[in-house]
């Protein structure tokens, strides 16, 4: 199912998560479509939650927020319906991951405000065009994930570490992949760290913290980028009594093409 | 006074402002450090301003948002008080204007939230290293700024038309000034409009509804930005009991340096 949906649109991938039919990771998914992390808050906590991500806009940058109650990211993708249209999510308690649903509509309550957040699965379109090589699609898996000791700004209630994604990259390719993903500031853009894993916190580079570990070739370094994952490590710290996010990997396909998301 | 302020600091602005030396426009002044426009609301009203902000990102980006009740813009100008060093504010009750103090301490209040949003000013720097005129500067006036009939997208109670700055350039100035100020996303970035004032709903452009007239030269196109004033449009439709704001073209200075915001 999932390798059908490598030349769909947004609104297929959607449908299909929709229809019960996917259900798993959606990197190389819809390739040049914006993809896009979620975090469903109740009003009460949705302020204190905008201000963390204004203040962490490289993890944390807003493609759309709803009003409350409404389930439509109608900004960016029309006709979509948050509670149904991700491949997997994550209900959470009082900062506890409690269940790992394919669909939250039995969950759905009038206060909540869902927040849609870039991701960088976006430009990998831009980086296979330009012959950048993305190993975690190569090797059909989740992109690896980890927590950092890089500490967020606190926004109200929430803190936390910074998560990064990693891309391993020959030198040349990091500097490519820099140039091209500055034009994408919304999807994470440029790189936060490059190189030795020790120096922003991270112990094992080969156990990641969220997704799949992936195969570092000689003469390629491990290259960091700014995780939409982010926020789930600041929903542990914050402790909200409820909160869904889409599951690590398993993102909310968009109608924006990335291009556009490049010269808005 | 805002002549020796040319070549100063932000913090210089800012000191300027609280000893109340400085009333008048900050176009030109501490050039290369980022200005800024305010808008000062209830805790209440604030989730719904931000989401407004955060769907019309052009005329409103983000630089800081404070805690309810904090007067400091921690983030960008440390050690500020955003009730005193600004050269001139508007208080506005039910959405009517009625003061334009040089000072708000007096109506300060422990649940008002302040947010800075980006502002053209910035940019200006770097058009007059490139050697692009910047007209309001030359004559020493405030910039010209108008409604326009392109609406904003609507967030929460807040909604209203989008506010624009403008100023003249030949068209070879034009597409330099639109490479410029694509790389200050959060100073409205590139222009929204340019040629026809007609075509965006100005009926007299010798007559702005903000600023003051500036020349338009033989061979010039008046160019259009998105400008931080279109919040005070929006609050005039939603009515809020009570918000602060700038007076336009009275501007708060950062201490953030504009090659920052470029490669940040």
């Amino acid at each position: 199912m999932a390798a059908d949906l490598r030349n769909a649109t947004g609104a297929d991938v959607r449908a299909a998560c929709r229809r019960g039919e996917l259900t798993t990771p959606t990197p190389g998914l819809a390739l040049g479509f914006v993809q896009a992390n979620l975090v469903v808050l109740p009003r009460e906590w949705a302020f204190e939650f905008l201000l963390f991500c204004q203040r962490n806009p490289k993890p944390c940058p807003l493609l759309d927020v709803t009003e409350p109650g409404d389930s439509e990211a109608r900004f960016v993708a029309r006709g979509s319906d948050l509670r149904t249209d991700l491949p997997a999510y994550r209900v959470w308690k009082n900062g506890e991951l409690v269940e790992e649903p394919t669909d939250i509509s039995r969950h759905w309550r009038d206060d909540l405000v869902s927040f849609v957040i870039g991701c960088s699965f976006t430009f990998e379109n831009a980086l296979l065009a330009a012959s950048v090589p993305v190993r975690h699609i190569e090797q059909n898996v989740n992109v690896p994930m980890y927590r950092t000791n890089i500490a967020c700004r606190p926004g109200g209630r929430f803190s936390g570490p910074l998560v990064v994604s990693m891309r391993p990259l020959t030198p040349g390719e990091a500097v490519k992949a820099t140039k091209i993903c500055s034009r994408f500031p919304r999807a994470h853009g440029a790189p936060v760290h490059l190189g030795d894993p020790a120096a922003i916190g991270i112990g094992d580079i080969a156990k990641p913290d969220f997704g799949d570990p992936v195969e570092i070739r000689a003469g390629e370094l491990p290259v960091f980028w700014a995780c939409g994952v982010t926020p789930q490590a600041a929903l542990i710290q914050a402790k909200p009594p409820f909160a869904i996010t889409h599951k690590p990997g398993h993102m909310f396909l968009t109608d924006v093409r990335d291009v556009d998301l490049d010269v808005e």
